[in-house]
């Protein structure tokens, strides 16, 4: 943990994404397990399983922020595509990586491994491996960026691995405050609140549920202090409005 | 509808998402619904609720794809800042519309209507509007961007009067065939198949269902006699390797 603020940034690479055949899952896991160890994610992009595309994503996020997770394509067809890429991105070469291989000539019997599966070892030079406990393939990393799969089991099992070593910051908290009320009636004084309590962030977020009106107002960042202050001048707020509090946790 | 390739951007604007606090659903949402018109979603992004994070999303994807749609951000309260900051990405003024003005006052009693609901008629100077049948409060086009909330029933009511008024491409395709084998088994023959037939694009998606492991392959594109035709030699295929073959549609 470090006094600065960490960053990240996600790239989700996977045409089915694109297509609405896939509802993403891991863009929301990858969110929550950043956010336990203090960093926190300022940007994801979703892009196609095309050379171009990734080079672009990977190195606009890599020169901006401090760590950039890219999930999907690194099986063994065609249309896996990432680890290239990412080669292309550093400028390295795109090459049989020795333990990588051991890896998988170890858990595949022979008459199973063949070429496109041994694709699946080449890596950009230098990358260090990502262990795989599930399907052995690993992931790796290269400088700031972490190439990890797209199917989220795999993805959340590697993932576990990984995030005692990420260098995180100040654990980010949040509080959620639930009012039965539409936002635009408490939008002044919310306004205010978050005015006199820069150092966090109020977020609002309008719900119906059963014919009435409501809203989820959230208060985040790193100083409790002011997350509970905040929180307990809207629960005031609340009160003299008469306006029923919902949830409170 | 045109013949040439219509393409287009989502943006997600909110910290909700990028803190994992809500999961998204409207990407999906449209990346179907677009499909269906024949237009091709390239890239996504989250943005938070930044000025300079939404002008240069905004700015990027507006001048490389043919329509661009963002979500979230339009509502009364202070982290609400999409549409000043598409003024911004315009180099327009931000300006109370007159019309949208109208439709709030029609909307809600005088003793409701404070500023900050008057605010969500502010746009960018010569947007027009996008009708709100749910809550009002209509979204707006400028030049090529579609400005959408983030509430998801809400964008999708919006978004199906938007929909018979977009330009859109010829239809795209897609056909799914189900195999119970592990995509690295037939992962040479399905890039023979991809090779073929270049026109459209074949997607493989590994699972595990019930411990044995299978694959989706997605043939995909406008060319419906080439995903026919690349179908039909992945079934050949099956057959030939006595593949179990579990869903064809």
């Amino acid at each position: 943990m470090s006094g600065r603020t960490v960053t990240a940034a996600v790239i989700i690479i996977g045409n089915e994404i694109l297509s609405g055949r896939t509802q993403d899952a891991n863009l929301a896991f990858l969110a929550q397990e950043l956010g336990e160890i203090g960093v926190r994610l300022r940007e994801a992009r979703v892009v196609a399983d095309e050379e171009d595309a990734i080079v672009e994503a990977v190195n606009a996020c890599r020169a901006r922020y401090d760590h950039v997770f890219t999930t999907g394509g690194i099986g063994p067809t065609h249309d896996d595509i990432t680890s290239a890429a990412i080669a292309t991105a550093f400028q390295r070469a795109h090459r049989r990586h020795p333990e990588a291989e051991r890896r998988l000539r170890a858990y595949y019997p022979p008459e199973k491994l063949n070429e496109a599966r041994l694709k699946m070892a080449d890596m950009p030079e230098g990358a260090e491996l990502i262990d795989n406990p599930v399907s052995v393939a690993p992931g790796f990393r290269i400088e700031n960026v972490y190439v990890l799969p797209g199917v989220p089991s795999i993805l959340q099992a590697m993932f576990a691995g990984l995030k005692p070593r990420l260098e995180g910051g100040a654990p980010v908290r949040s509080r959620t405050v639930t009012v039965l009320c539409p936002e635009g009636e408490i939008a002044k004084p919310l306004g205010e609140i978050q005015s006199r309590h820069p150092s966090i962030e109020i977020g609002s977020y309008p719900f119906m549920q059963q014919g009435r009106f409501g809203t989820s107002l959230v208060f985040r960042g790193t100083d409790e202090t002011a997350i509970r202050a905040a929180a307990e001048e809207l629960l005031t707020l609340a009160r003299e409005r008469r306006i029923e509090v919902l949830q409170l946790f």
